[in-house]
């Protein structure tokens, strides 16, 4: 019988974590469905992202390791999804650990390692970037970053982005 | 006879506009190689990118419109690609028109046009985020930006971020 496994994900700025973590899942079996975050529901957990809804799953859907890509709407449909698409294997980021244990009553839970290679390389750039003036609170002073970069790479320097 | 369609880029921070191209590049053809330049390359170019080659290369090689990426290390490599690759099309955003017309002695070469959906949004984005303050030279008031976006993403909200 297929071993369908399931994830949700907001996948906003892709990157190779998000990539890692999609194949390592693929891996445990035949077919990786994946929820992507709507925008609307993002609004209500206070959650803001660079890019929108149909950027942010046209990506995940045009993956190699991506059977199936669908809108994660609101947290009430997990056991629906769990059983609409025969999942065996509910899996996320280890982040998440213990927050989707109540899944357990309709299939296996599983929680990966995140890998973290990425993200020391850019903390440097992050200390480098803000010469050491925001280290006590990165949230807050990521947040006008967050805001401008998408145009950074979608127009204002397209040229030299190639 | 298989029909082969080479593009180069650096596909920083992957974003639609990337997929949207390489997916319309795919169409034309029957097999899509794509060269990713290297960080040699860029730092030869000035150019600075947020994540390193194999990070980059990592998403595209990932991709289900992509049968095969190469690494681009210098300018010169792009006729013994044609030939290796047996190339029919080369084919490149129509930000780059006419700047690889001396190709068209080895094949078809052809400027697509870029999609501008993402980047209008995200412009407003920058103008909010930036106050109007930075608008008469927006390259310049990106860098800081550019520099810290990755850790916002990879790590510091890494919670937050699904």
């Amino acid at each position: 019988m297929k071993k369908v496994i399931l994830t949700y994900g907001t996948f906003d700025l892709f990157h190779t974590g998000h990539l890692s973590l999609l194949n390592r899942l693929k891996a445990l079996g035949d077919e990786l469905v994946v929820g992507v975050t709507t925008d609307e529901f993002n609004a209500l957990r206070g959650k803001q992202t660079i890019f929108g809804f149909e950027d942010r799953i046209q990506i995940v859907r045009n993956l190699k390791c991506v059977d199936r890509a669908i809108s994660l709407q609101n947290g009430e449909q997990k056991a629906d999804d769990i059983r609409s698409y025969g999942v065996s294997i509910f899996g996320m980021g280890d982040d998440w650990e213990g927050r989707f244990d109540d899944l357990r009553v309709h299939c296996e839970v599983i929680y990966l390692p995140r890998t973290e290679n990425i993200s020391s390389t850019q903390i440097r750039k992050l200390l480098e970037g803000l010469g050491r003036t925001y280290v006590s609170d990165p949230g807050k002073a990521l947040e006008p970053a967050a805001s401008i970069v998408g145009p950074f790479d979608g127009k204002v320097a397209r040229k030299d982005e190639r």
